[in-house]
């Protein structure tokens, strides 16, 4: 029997050794690996974190005590310590448990994580809320180095140095950043991490992993190897987060069950802020994630003793990668493009434009403000710059898409990844805001492509119309539509009408219309005609096709957003000016939390599918 | 004649000795004093930043070079030396110049500045593009220290080390903050100035300004008395921004031209990112202002021998301060109760608040991310938050209202304070999306008081009914209806119907209530008798009085604030839903920049005031 299957609960590990928590480590990898390898998910950052919440969990009584992922994409071990290792096989499925910690789901998950930087504000709320309830709860936030180039974490620490209450900031340093060069931060980082003493003591560790063998097994045993601490070294940088008040560690062996469970306790013992500096291997413990953490960062289903990734059924290519593809043509013919991405290179599909256009490119890590901020600049100093940001992580950049980006019409063009809902990452990260936080912006324009030749397209137009341009679409697959080689200008406002019927009008926007069409199809299984409209534009809204689409006496919008505030209530908007009075359904997600699963199982049950789609039309039609 | 009026450009200073600078900087604090003494506007800011603006645009060639104003109220110098003289004294006024650096009104204004912190970014941006285009002109940032603690400014640092672009970030550390105690980097600030050579140099330097019997005037003449260069000295702190590759000088008297041009000078001629960090005094050159920044930060008209602001006229009390006194009643009785503000604690009526509960109370500084984010973390902590933000600054902090606030469903009242079209400050500032960003979001629940018991009713019912709940009362002076003693819990999502009519309802939210009252006697003259429903809740809307009002056979809705996304649109989602076809009008904010002038002023050319409403209803009754 394993450890692992003991773990009930955290108060399991406190009566374990250091060599038997380091055993577990080795059984929480392979649960967590074996896992994945049918589920897919955040396998690097994941393997990445097993000792530092083994040691956390070791010293801290959760759930009283707390214990703050940032992301939350690392925290696949304390899942499988907090009582959940029976459901970890449904992992980020449809009704199984979340891929990132939910509060609604467990009582040690403090909060929902998913959006970067967000952990120390937290922590920071608890340790004051502590203060003013007098109790003594520990309070520990786990946060990556990539997170910490968020602006919300700074200013977090500025606060954190000033209160100066106890709390505990496990920096994991997992020097991913680095090799990517974002920002000064992460160079600061790395000097430390460079500096003498720590290369030495780094080097002697991985020499002794080669001479036990180790590395040539796909798994790698981490941390026993290394019996020597580090943590009395002498750093001659100075952390940053000094200067803020915040006391910090040498940087310490993040797979060291040891030293991590030494020096945490010691912080944790602290009379204020303490941030400890961990190094961390990104898929550590496994050669093929350690091989190639940016494809193990998020990856489905793949073949345990090869790492290869599950053969995809061969289909349309992404839509990120239309995007990606239709910028780098776009950028041949027009030196003013440039591209911006916020520490999601791959992500948004710019690696191939980053390959082309070095100077051109720029990734300013996590950090949305100045994404869009930079591109005000660059828009104000003639460029085109386009910002490839997720749907749900440019909600941190609202204030600046309207004041820097709209306010001044800069020709800035927005380029919404994830637009809609997302899958198995769930609430955090569904993309259903953007249609109406941007409808709500004046002197933006937004299109809602419906297949990868109107995304080339949309692009295209956003390019050359002027003016602040977003541009959504969704996640996953096209539907198939060979991009065009010589994209056309939409005219703006101006949608097509992609199907005829004079029963009833569906205006469809972007992925929807292809259920719109089979929609139709079924209508007029039925004997209802039904006209779909592909509305192309989110912002202007077409007020002619609307009005056309009202003479038929009853109209459906169906769009892959938020309800209140979406395109649907643009189009009531529309019909109530004109003074039009006519049944209308406005299909959107109507004012609830969306959970994780597959886009087509939450657009089947969110009524948003073909059949969804039908069934509006017939109740109202039938009524 | 003043040397003032002959500078009809920037170019003109170019011949000015460095005394004749000092003597201009005289003339511009007189000109700056004798208009604002009369429109009113940003003061101590202005005063303090006069001999920065001098020395910059000394030195540069704008428009060509490019001078941008972080938050931009510190720049009424920059528009009496960019052309602006003849102007000046329409400050802020309708039809006006505008009382923040605005493109569509000068080639010299660079972005529209207004929130803090967005600069580096903008100056980024900008330094990125002149590196692409190949050209070489200046690029220079002014950022107060307040500033620096938002989020965007750090994650620009953060970009600026890395990519090492020469540009020139003039830190205006004018002391302010440091005496609010807001964040551990206003403090790494104060070490820097409170270091043994500066302190000797300053004291020097005020030495001289006393013997010179100056600061007995009204005017103080500064700079020209102090004559040694403090540059040289050796500055024994390390800038953080040093560890992000960022050259910083030593801290040099922002009120020498000579010192100034000198450093400045140095900077722009180098071959990566400076800062240049001056310290400045609030008001610098008049008593009274230098006396009372706080006050003369954002002051209406005032004597200029005394200072003393120009006698209100007596009339109700200001929504912000009927906020603060409810929440102070409301903590007495409720000690879970804590405040939280991000750099506003006068602003948002907290100072009675702070003073009474201390401990309860939390300024973060300019920092609405961490605002937000440390209000859930003191949620979860079993608190009851109220974090009071300006609508136009809580856009900062949308993804945090989304995911840590109102995803967790954590207990935290947001007090949308200056919420609808706030004045003289203009489009930057105007609080006109917050119910639609708002709206989209699931389990937030939004109140919209008409009047002054019924933003009393209202925070009391936020504080009452769990979850994520938003307030919003508008800028200035209510109605005059006392605050109630005794606060009652509204019941969730239920209007109250204030005047009956059986022509047509007029369905208002917040501030347009009272109007909507005055609309409905004017059309009562006509013989129209309107009913005039007080929605009270924007989120959830009440739906019932929604299906009663169109029983009416006519609808209008008016509220502050924009129209897309609003409360209006909601409205119209109502009655689809529930199959309702009447005329619906819907007032509101159409898809428009709104310019600065007085509430009244924008209210009525927006159409939203009681002639507005009443023609509204008249145009669809009539039809």
């Amino acid at each position: 029997m394993r450890i692992l299957d003991a773990i009930k609960t955290p108060q399991d590990l406190k009566t374990l050794t250091n060599e038997e928590l380091t055993i577990l480590a080795y059984e929480i990898r392979e649960q967590i690996i074996e896992t994945t390898s049918k589920t897919g998910g955040h396998v690097a950052s994941s393997l990445g974190a097993v000792e530092i919440i083994l040691a956390v969990h070791s010293l801290i009584d959760a759930p009283r005590d707390k214990f703050i992922f940032d992301v939350g994409h690392q925290a696949y071990a304390h899942k499988l310590l907090t009582g959940r290792l029976e459901q970890f096989d449904t992992l980020r499925a449809y009704g199984g448990i979340s891929g990132f910690p939910r509060p609604d789901e467990s009582p040690y998950d403090v909060h929902p994580s998913g959006h970067a930087s967000d952990s120390l504000s937290i922590a920071l709320g608890l340790a004051k809320a502590r203060e003013l309830r007098g109790t003594d709860e520990k309070i520990v936030a786990l946060i990556g180095d990539a997170s910490l180039s968020g602006g919300m974490a700074f200013e977090a620490l500025n606060t954190i140095g000033q209160l100066q209450l106890p709390l505990v900031i496990v920096l994991n340093d997992n020097e991913m950043s680095i090799s990517r060069n974002v920002g000064a931060l992460v160079r600061h980082l790395g000097a430390i991490r460079s500096s003498q003493t720590y290369r030495e003591a780094r080097d002697r560790s991985q020499q002794m992993l080669e001479e036990s063998g180790a590395l040539g097994n796909a798994f790698v045993d981490f941390g026993r190897n290394m019996k020597e601490s580090i943590k009395q070294f002498f750093i001659p940088e100075t952390m940053m987060f000094e200067q803020l008040g915040i006391i910090c560690t040498p940087p310490i062996d993040g797979h060291n069950i040891d030293d991590l469970r030494d020096i945490i306790g010691t912080a944790l013992a602290a009379d204020g802020p303490v941030l400890v500096h961990v190094v961390t291997k990104k898929g550590a413990g496994y050669a093929p994630a350690l091989a190639d953490p940016e494809r193990f960062h998020g990856v489905g289903p793949f073949d345990i003793a090869t790492g290869n990734s599950a053969k995809k059924i061969a289909g349309p290519e992404s839509y990120t990668n239309v995007f990606g593809h239709a910028l780098v043509r776009e950028a041949r013919v027009d030196e003013h493009v440039v591209a911006i991405t916020a520490g999601m290179r791959s992500g948004t599909g710019l690696k191939g434009f980053a390959r082309e256009f070095p100077d051109r490119f720029i990734d300013v890590g996590i950090a949305e403000e100045n994404a869009v901020g930079m591109a005000a600049g660059l828009a104000i100093g003639g460029l085109k710059p386009v910002v490839a940001i997720y749907s749900t992580f440019l909600q941190r950049a609202l204030d600046q898409v309207i004041v820097d980006g709209a306010l001044a019409r800069n020709n800035i063009v927005f380029a919404i990844d994830r637009a809609g809902v997302v899958g198995a990452d769930g609430p955090t990260h569904h993309g259903i805001y953007d249609i109406a936080y941007c409808r709500m912006i004046p002197d933006m324009r937004m299109l809602a492509p419906s297949d990868e030749a109107e995304l080339t397209n949309a692009l295209h137009t956003a390019l050359r119309i002027g003016g602040p341009v977003a541009v959504r679409y969704p996640r996953g697959a096209g539907v198939g539509v060979p991009a065009p080689s010589n994209p056309e200008t939409l005219p703006v406002g101006v949608s097509r009408v992609l199907r005829e019927g004079g029963d009833a009008a569906i205006l469809a926007f972007g992925d929807r219309v292809a259920s719109a069409l089979e929609a139709a199809e079924r209508l007029s299984e039925q004997g209802v005609e039904a006209r779909v409209v592909d509305m192309r534009w989110v912002k202007p809204l077409d007020e002619d096709a609307i009005v056309a689409a009202a003479k038929t006496g009853l109209v459906v919008t169906v769009e892959n957003g938020i309800l209140s505030g979406g395109a649907g209530e643009g189009v009531l908007a529309v019909l109530a000016k004109r003074g039009l009075q006519i049944p209308v359904k406005v299909l959107a997600i109507d004012d609830c939390v969306v959970p994780h699963g597959s886009p087509a199982q939450l657009l089947s049950g969110l009524g948003l599918d073909a059949v969804g789609i039908a069934d509006a039309v017939l109740s109202v039609a039938r009524h």
